[in-house]
């Protein structure tokens, strides 16, 4: 988790994945969209770049101009995604109602999303999953280690 | 989107409630899972109360210490780190696998969440999702008035 907020877990990166699966594709529809700066925008698309998230493909020789298209790996943020806008939609909004409707191909409908468990299909609530050390958990120690690590880090900063 | 990140949309505050859903209560709890300081714990729990995803209950008088608790506007955040955690283990997870199983009571079963549409059932891909203004989209005008706005607000700090 710690990780993966490490790719995801600040406000212009999440913007710039919002614009991405809006279509938005080179520097400055990102830029007019969010009122992002060059210089900001320019470092998260990098690290995107970097992280497999997004890959740039040339669209014009001199000046060379990139566009950024998700990779598999930012496909795959879709549901994240979904669910933050959804959360939105829910306690987010104001009496107007939704900033967007999202239509879905298969059937023609505006729809919600919702997330279901892989194996029986039942909705999933937080309430009904229990959570177990994997075969990737740290052993207790090392955790221990890390954290103070951490808090000598944050002592030092 | 952009008042959802707001909520969520740093590093810290995603952990803390990623700890809440693990069943974490107390700020020593916390303090101790995450390596954070005291400051921002505090800081960031504050928030969360404020805006309505957490609430605090007394369980000791004197001195008197709280126990955090996901609200349902706190609780209905499972999707999205639900999501979070699956993107992680599909695309940060070294060799050894997941850090951590989710079993579902219902089934019995280790999972995968999955998104669906609300109306026909189908596993959502962004590719077949169309987007269209909803009620409370804002005019053209305004977004632009908006982003001046933030544009002058980079440019000053």
């Amino acid at each position: 988790m710690a990780r993966t907020i490490g790719v995801i877990g600040d406000r212009w990166t999440l913007l710039i994945l919002r614009e991405c699966f809006l279509r938005t594709r080179r520097f400055e529809g990102f830029q007019s969209a969010l009122g992002i700066t060059r210089h900001l925008l320019a470092e998260r698309l990098k690290k995107l770049v970097r992280l497999g998230v997004l890959r740039r493909i040339p669209y014009q020789e001199s000046p060379k101009r990139f566009e950024y298209i998700l990779t598999q790996k930012g496909l795959d943020l879709y549901p994240v995604m979904m669910a933050i806008v959804h959360w939105g939609d829910t306690h987010m909004v104001d009496e107007r109602g939704r900033p967007l409707l999202h239509e879905h191909q298969n059937c023609g409908k505006h729809f919600n999303p919702v997330m279901i468990c892989s194996e029986c299909g039942d909705p999933l609530h937080a309430k009904h999953v229990h959570v177990h050390p994997g075969p990737g958990a740290r052993p207790p120690s090392e955790v221990k280690a890390k954290s103070a690590k951490a808090k000598a880090r944050t002592r030092a900063a």
